[in-house]
C-alpha cells in the first residue's frame, strides 16, 4: 500500500466540525448562526436526510438497552442549551422523537423550587441523570446556574466562579461511570430570536409559549452571550465538550443533533447481549406443551 | 323535525366497542384475540389508518399541554396491562411514539423493590402519576398486585379482595382531580404467546426479551385468565371503564389504542390559552429595539 493511504485522513465527522475547541477562547460573533457545515444543502434535504437517520438511531437506541439487561452501564445524556425559541423543545420533538419513547428519560429545568434551592446546584441534576441503557434528555441543565445565575448576578461572585470546575469534576464523574455526555449549543442570531418572537405574537396557537419577561432577557443578549462564551470556554473539556450547533435554520439544527447522537451512539457500539439459558431446552418445553390448556 | 332524528345514535365510537361492559362478569374466553372490531380490514389498511391518527394525536396534545400552562388540571393516563408479549411495549414504541416525547410521562412497573413492597401498593404508582398536561403511560400498574398477587399468592386473600375496592377509590379520586383514565387489557391468545416466545428464541436480537421464568408463569395461564376477569370484573367502573383490546394482530392494537386515545383527547376538547399579556405593546416592543444590540 503506498505511505499516503496509511495517512489517509478519516471522513469528516459532525463532532470534529461542530465541537468547540478545547482551552482555547470562544467568540460567538466567529460563527454564523445560519451556517450548515457538513450538512445538506437545503431544506428538503435535510429534511429527507434526518428521517433517513430514524431507523439507525433507533436501532442504536434499542442495542444501547438490551446491553443494560446484561449488565451493561453506559448510557447517554443529550444537554440541550440555548437562548430563548432555540429550538431546544423542537429538538426534542423532532430528534427525540424518533427513538422509543420508553428508552428515553427527559427533564426540563426551569427556575428552581425552594426545595431545590436548599440543595447544592448539582442535587436536582444528579436526581435526573439516565438509567444504565437509557437517552437522558436535558431542556436546559446545570448551566443555567453560570447562565442566568451569572448575567442575573443569583450568586455571589465567588461562587459563580466555584461552579465551573464543580461543573466539570461532576461532569468527569459521570464520564467514569459510563454515561457519554453531548452538551448542545443551540446558536440563534439576534435577528432570529426577533422573528421567532413575533410569530409567537401572531399565531394564537403559540400565545401559551410566549412570556413579557422573554423582552427583558433579550434586552441583556450581549451579557448571556459573554456568558455562553465563558461556559463553553471553562467547559468545554476532553471528557465533555460542547458542540456548538447553528440553529437559525430549524432543519440544519435537527439533521446536526441527529448526526451528532448517531456518532456517539455508533462510538459506543453497544451490543445484543448473548442468551443467559438454554435456547434449545426452552423452545423444546414451549413445544412440548398441552397445545391449549384453556381448552375443555 | 321527525321523531327519530332526535334518537339517531351516535356514530359508533371504539370507546363503546371495546368497553368492558360496568357490572357484568367476564368471560375472557368468549373474546377472539384476534378479531378486529370497527376496524381497518386488513394490516395495510390498518397500518395507513393509525399513520393518519398521529397529527390529530399530537396536536390534542400540545392542546392539553398548552392549557395546563394556564391552570388547566386535566391530564390523561394510559394503563397497559396484558399477558407477556402481550405487545405492552410495542404499544409505547408505535402509539406513544406518536406524541411529542416531553409531554409523556413513562413508568414500567417490575416486581417491587424492597422500599416499594414496605408502603401500599399503591405508593409506587401515585409517585409515577402524570401531571397537569401530560399523557402520562403505565406499562404494568397497580393491577399487578390483583394479577400475579393472586395468582402467585404473594398477599393474604383477605389483603387481595381490599386491593379491588382500594383499586376503584383510588381510581375515582384520580379522576375526580381531573385524570383521564384509559385502562387497556390486551388480550391475545395462548397460541400466539407461544409463536412470540418461539420468535424471541429465533432471533439473536431478540433473546434478552425472553427469560425462562416466562415458560412458567404461561404454565399459569388459566389462572391468570381468571385473575384478569375478576379485575376487569371488579373494577371496570363508569369513572374507569377497562378496554379490552383484541392483541394478537399487532397493527390493529396499534390502531385500537391509538383511535381510543384520540377519541378520550377529542372528548376532553383542551384549548390553547389565551394571551395574558398586552399583545400589540408586546409586539411594539419587540419592533422598537435597536437592530442588533450585538453590533459594535
Amino acid at each position: 500500500m503506498p505511505k499516503k493511504d496509511k495517512h489517509k485522513p478519516s471522513p469528516p465527522s459532525v463532532r470534529d466540525a461542530l465541537r468547540v475547541p478545547v482551552g482555547a477562547p470562544v467568540d460567538l460573533s466567529s460563527y454564523a448562526a445560519d451556517a450548515t457545515p457538513l450538512g445538506p444543502r437545503d431544506k428538503e434535504r435535510g429534511v429527507a436526510a434526518t428521517a433517513l437517520l430514524a431507523d439507525p438511531l433507533a436501532g442504536l437506541q434499542e442495542r444501547l438497552y438490551a446491553a443494560s439487561t446484561a449488565g451493561d452501564h453506559r448510557r447517554l445524556l443529550l444537554v440541550l442549551q440555548g437562548m430563548d425559541t432555540s429550538g431546544k423543545g423542537g429538538t426534542v420533538k423532532h430528534v427525540i422523537g424518533l427513538f422509543n419513547p420508553s428508552g428515553c428519560r427527559i427533564r426540563a429545568f426551569k427556575a428552581p423550587t425552594e426545595e431545590e434551592r436548599a440543595h447544592s446546584f448539582l442535587w436536582r441534576i444528579t436526581k435526573a441523570l439516565p438509567e444504565a441503557g437509557e437517552i437522558g434528555i436535558f431542556d436546559r441543565s446545570h448551566y443555567e446556574d453560570v447562565l442566568i445565575g451569572r448575567v442575573r448576578e443569583l450568586a455571589p461572585p465567588q461562587e459563580i466562579e466555584r461552579r465551573y470546575d464543580q461543573i466539570n469534576n461532576f461532569e468527569r464523574s459521570l464520564t467514569d461511570s459510563g454515561v457519554t455526555i453531548v452538551k448542545v449549543f443551540l446558536h440563534i442570531s439576534y435577528e432570529k430570536q426577533q422573528q421567532r418572537l413575533l410569530e409567537r405574537l401572531d399565531n394564537p396557537e403559540k400565545y401559551w409559549k410566549f412570556n413579557p419577561g422573554d423582552i427583558e432577557e433579550r434586552a441583556l443578549w450581549p451579557a448571556y452571550q459573554e456568558a455562553y462564551e465563558i461556559a463553553l470556554e471553562r467547559c468545554s473539556t476532553p471528557a465533555a465538550p460542547w458542540y456548538l450547533v447553528p440553529a437559525d435554520r430549524k432543519w440544519y439544527r435537527n439533521w446536526a443533533i441527529s448526526s451528532l447522537l448517531l456518532e456517539h451512539l455508533t462510538a459506543l457500539d453497544p451490543q445484543y447481549p448473548k442468551a443467559d439459558f438454554d435456547i434449545e431446552e426452552c423452545r423444546r418445553r414451549l413445544l412440548a406443551e398441552a397445545p391449549d390448556v384453556t381448552a375443555g
